[in-house]
């Protein structure tokens, strides 16, 4: 399998994992529009014990090589109080921008344009100053509840993790799900792990930039659109990264997924406890939720997606 | 039934609902604790149709009479782009005081103070300018997912909304109970509406003050305890604003429940589709999910609480 | 004199006062350029006693009703120290909407269009979501340092201060200079007292609301480009509000100072003391300094001017 | 002379230094006391040409090795424009840390704390989480304006720049004196250079961390206490970094100047523009002004000081 494409390869490649107008011309939901009632309801059934795993790191409130926009977290009022029998409350406030990356986070659809277009051929003049007048993030304000699929690609390869700029390809996918015991299918939460996390607490948050992450390559893109995957999500950014491709297109999995699928994307989640988990109980799906914070005209939530066994 | 009390009185009454120790004198979780997997795994099992309905405001990015300190949302990247056949994203960046009298959040258990204290036993000076350590909101990292359960009084008293200022008491909840063929218990999540985002589309934003408030009366604080809820909810505030009783303590609701009980406090949820829903099903329990962000030292969270039918 | 105008009137007085192309066809500085070196040399030879008196307001921190966009003002570090015998240090953080309306700033040239344009002819794209890439805040990083003039008209006209919503007319500018001894000439920068923030200290922060503000009737237009000013200011937005005018426009002294003039405009300068100072002295002219923080693409910077005996 | 100090030393030079009770004991303005109305008119004498210079940096709105904190600079209204005839203005916002380590900024006499005390004996713990209670910056609401006077050690020394770790003694300050032909005096603004920001521009950003500063030796703090001056700014932060000292104080400078001496610093500054206009005219004196933002509470102004000749 060819490990780069020219950028007419890619062109042709994007064109034909589009879903535009799949789901009507003015649709702005995307692959959301697979997770049908019915599928919420099958994912609440395969809740056996009970426990929960959360997917998301802590917002990074410092500074780091691969943080250089923390979280501002301050207080509005500490603990000092007035009165001995007095009740009195402390408050904070933060200030994020969501897309960080280090920050847990979903990304709405209009976050990324291909040829001046966002999913479904709505044009990138809709995201002006005052933010996206379409596909913006509140779009998934009821929730993103539905079956997840952890596809944990270390562990196939029996490795730690997946070493920073390697690729991830349709095979490891399918050999994984035979692996697990699993195979994704439609509407489903797909969350791919490369253990950055792992790396990053064994090597020290210096030790990876972010412009340099393991990754799915191009060539999965319709592998995932045959699947009907609802959202994709990783813990690093989904696109392998420096990009092998000719420019200038840096991130194809990014823009097949957003624009041309759209399909949401879960950047830099936390998957090291569920992957532990889903070893130790030989079990590779749960019930995934995701509640995005409802703000109109935004570009992404900062998440903390559970799973759920 | 008394409907002020005198300082004295609602001391003593505090102490009665202490659940100091309880779970531990190193305990932060508080009446979390609940929420078992067993109870977590019958919440699943309550789901039927797999339809979902959000309890959340979205976030309030403009100032409002209710809202003194909205949402700053602003762009860092909007959609213009370079080169035409290039891909490129945008980006925002928001600031919030979570806490905000329009805002849905949930109530950290340090948010409060009661004689220099807060649940159990802590003293006011673990949260200091570099936030709370002790019972800040990233106790809840895993979710809190449980049985909810709408206790609607404007439905019982056959009104739109209660009016700001008026009291709830023990009766009208097991008056509720009774109308609605519900009963709260162990490890529920108790949602309270007043109707308030009725009256607020109704008559405007400007029609009320947070300074206002209908709320329960300090008297449910027993009945709350008896009935061993995890975490209470509303659409106002919990407390009925102004306060009722004697100086200097003003929300005895929120001193009874984070600092007492341990009770973590949902402000201002909308729930009026789930009310409409509740009573189009005649059905008043849901699987519910609040995911908050896992700000370590915060005292509260932005959230979006999902009901699950 | 006429006090209204129609909208084909202001459209020919603002292209009467046009200054456009004065400075070169890629100026950005407008009337800045007035203030040479022997202007600055001779306002710095009007300094006798050395007494300085600011003109500014402290930043306003606190939601009013003149002021919906409070400065946000929080610690990074507070007092608390860790060894007794240590140096340390605290830090605080600040986030601010420069153009508030109990803020005391400098509005740069591109903060204001008139049909697409803003100064010089600079059209409106220029101003993205990046900020301004034309007439910036940054073009006066060098300060504005001139000889200041003060224009007291309520203690012309023997009142407190003008009423909300009163309009100044060219002939209570010339009447102030006689009764001053003062003459308004190239370069200054002439400061408008409407007794604005007596009003507001004497009723109360409550009294005064952003929207009806004593100021310059549009007529002063040709007045201020013959004088050849480099800089206006007042203790309210220069214009009077509500507009006396036709719709759509506004704001016609903004319009015809920042688009057509050059003229920087200097908006809620706090004029009280200064004008003691003047009466005291029976002197209404003065150094004057405003030294802009170098905001690069930045439409404002706030700003603590400085008139200088 | 010893280029180190045990503890004991650095502790009796500081209390040598200390000037507390010098301007009584509730005085929170320490050496700008030094700075009278004639020592701003006589400044003011020193203008001849009316030429001004800039000592500030672009506030530093990109993250970079030496600016871990970058100002946020958003837009909250861009240029685009609703009607064509209509007037209409853009907006922006920023966010800012002004003792950023590549920020030109005023501290307050309250940014340090020595033994728990901070200028004149006021105690910690009058700074805490709504800032500080005393000796905050809005003490020099009128303004710095005085003699300003460019000690340029580089030039002296034949340098391009003074090396980040390496010391400037007293015998440096006197010698740059004699080599200008200027004696640094009561209430003077001194202003240390040591070619930092030329190093940076032909090193790149990336070459200097904030942690290795050339600066002052604690040798320095007797000659700058008998000399009385107001302010002390550098183009780095006056302490001499990493520092040569036996631990546990680690900026003397620092803990000299703003606690015992009551001397405001400027850090940051950028001198190399003043440099070169020193050396051009061969004088080294000037009038200088800063204007900082009134913050009441605030422990630090970011600033654009200005030097006038």
């Amino acid at each position: 399998m060819a490990t780069t494409y020219t950028t007419a390869q890619i062109a042709e490649l994007l064109e034909r994992v589009s879903n535009w107008g799949r789901w009507g011309k003015d649709d702005q939901r995307g692959a959301l529009n697979y997770i049908s009632n019915e599928k919420r309801a099958a994912a609440a059934r395969l809740v056996r014990s009970g426990e929960t795993v959360s997917l998301a790191l802590p917002l990074p409130t410092r500074p780091a090589r691969d943080n250089p926009t923390p979280v501002t977290h301050l207080m509005i009022r500490s603990g000092d109080i007035g009165h001995p029998l007095g009740s009195w409350g402390c408050a904070d406030y933060f200030a994020i921008e969501p897309h960080g990356l280090a920050t847990t986070h979903l990304d709405a659809l209009c976050h990324h344009f291909y040829q001046g277009k966002m999913y479904n051929g709505f044009d990138y003049t809709e995201v002006d100053f005052q933010g996206a007048h379409k596909c913006a993030i509140d779009v998934a304000r009821d929730g993103i509840i539905s079956r997840g699929v952890l596809i944990d690609v270390p562990r196939l390869r029996k490795l730690e993790w997946i070493e920073p700029g390697d690729a991830i390809f349709p095979e490891d996918l399918e050999a994984a799900e035979q692996a697990e015991g699993v195979r994704v299918g439609e509407g489903d939460v797909m969350l791919l792990r490369t253990g950055r996390f792992k790396l990053r607490r064994i090597k020290g948050v210096g030790a990876i930039s972010g412009l340099k992450m393991p990754g799915l390559h191009a060539s999965c893109l319709e592998w995932l659109r045959e699947r009907r995957i609802a959202v994709l999500g990783s813990d690093a950014v989904s696109d392998v990264l420096p990009t092998p491709y000719e420019p200038p297109l840096r991130m194809p999995i990014h823009t097949g997924s957003l624009v041309m699928m759209g399909v949401h994307l879960i950047d830099n989640a936390d998957l090291e406890q569920l992957a532990e988990k889903c070893a130790r109980e030989s079990r590779y799906d749960f019930m995934f939720s995701l509640l995005p914070l409802i703000l109109e005209r935004g570009t992404a939530s900062p998440a903390n997606p559970v799973a759920m066994f």
